[in-house]
């Protein structure tokens, strides 16, 4: 199990480097910033997952091969980058890819842990999307997750869907691979037709222009 | 003790999180948007102050009954601000309510660890403040604390006031109505008569239009 | 080596606080913000340290010698930048001091807790840059360190020099000055010449206009 999850959570490191890095070049930072805000990016949901759960150690301070991997996934975004520039869909796919792997490995660990199932989902949550928000905030953006892309609401009901099947004694690797999937396709299909949840005040945003958008 | 900590932290969440929903209602986030915003500002402080004191599990993971009742104070704000729209008190009242009963928590807390005064003290602002922090911080604007609206100060009093009154053998409730209380009025002055501590070169400001406010 | 650690440390905070006073005294924060973004860029770095490494407690939360150290940093960068007031270079040079200490507590720690090689020159990195970080996050710019100034690269490049030079059986204080004078230096130095790394897309930066600078 413990093997697993570091398996997926390795390849959702990698993928999340990837879709800080593009971020970090799109803002024109430094070769060095671009690692930092790739690092960020992969790490900083499992961080605070670790963090939250005391006496778990934070997992890249004890497994330093997902430093490797994130220094690879930097690499491969300033070559991918380079041959494919004004195309931001590649943000979006690994951004999505990693949203779906992280996701899984936080509510994997809450269980784990004995969580309440609520925390498990928030612990998902958390783990999935915590990265790209402290990507986003230093880079000084509104964090992507609260711009109506329905980003956070995907993470939850793949937390949900895995909960539920894990109830109805699913195993592996159905287990995982259908929410890892489904989240992904949902992130995928919502960037697509470009769906998002109404705003509490849609009628109002003409209105207001004082939205940063 | 432990219960009342407990009974007061659960109100100061449910006050936090009205005063995080109705921000990002304001940002026109997106629902879970809201619900973010208002869980970050409900738990932020707390969560910060535990991931301080070691061997302290953080208490919403352990809790799940503050969980319950941010989603009510979400569902709250979303219903009372449809219908007291353009009216930015509530955000303040709830605020201020929320950085009175934190502040206290965070100070007991700081007590039940045999924590130095000063450090005592600066728990108690890290518990009341930091989650309005985190709003800010992820809405993307300068965090409300230090915006010359004696926003920490009266939290660093109110800190004070508990302190004095536990030496001079007070006990509850009026050890703890107290300083909560002193910490809410205080801010609803200093809002309603629009008070504010001198910046360090008041003088300079019409010189450079530069900041932001 | 433990006393030595708390040192430096204290001298470390002593910069960063007067480097986060004087950010936020150009900003206009009131006295208590004043404190609060000297105190955060004090001890940010040292506290994401202390919290990444399980079992370790906090270095403010037991010892209030820092806080005394913060709160005269922050007296001395009040006093001091009313007389040199349009000056912008104290505010660097505090901080390449504050750079140079802590990332070298930071390894130390680090080969102290037994981590590899390089998790050390991460922990002297954050160590040393987080809390500056934190300081232009919450006044709500893009933090400095991803501004082509060759931060967090000095830092990088020190930490090494450390890690380098205790493999060679060099001792205090050798060990310990010649790494901290080299980030201090070539910080200096970069800020100096204007140096900085070339952004991954140099050529583009004129055909796109977007990009916050």
């Amino acid at each position: 199990m413990e093997i697993i999850i570091n398996y997926i959570s390795i390849l959702g490191s990698f993928a999340l480097a990837i879709s800080g890095a593009i971020t970090a070049m799109d803002k024109r930072f430094d070769p060095f910033g671009v690692f930092i805000i790739a690092f960020v990016t992969a790490v900083g949901g499992g961080t605070l997952r670790d963090m939250l759960i005391n006496d778990r150690s934070v997992f890249w301070i004890t497994q330093t091969s997902y430093i490797h991997f994130i220094i690879a996934g930097t690499i491969c975004a300033i070559i991918f980058k380079s041959k494919l520039d004004h195309i931001t869909k590649p943000l979006f796919i690994f951004d999505a890819i990693g949203l779906g792997l992280y996701t899984i490995t936080g509510v994997q660990i809450g269980l784990e842990y004995g969580l309440a199932a609520v925390n498990c989902v928030i612990l998902g949550t958390i783990t999935g999307a915590f990265g790209g928000v402290l990507r986003d905030i230093l880079v000084n953006e509104v964090p992507i997750i609260f711009k109506r892309e329905v980003y956070a609401t995907i993470s939850i009901l793949g937390a949900i869907l895995y909960l539920t099947l894990n109830k109805l004694h699913f195993i592996n690797p159905i287990l995982q691979i259908v929410p890892v999937l489904f989240i992904i396709a949902m992130r995928l299909v919502v960037i697509r037709y470009n769906i998002s949840l109404p705003s509490l005040y849609a009628d109002e945003r003409k209105k207001k222009g004082t939205t940063r958008e």
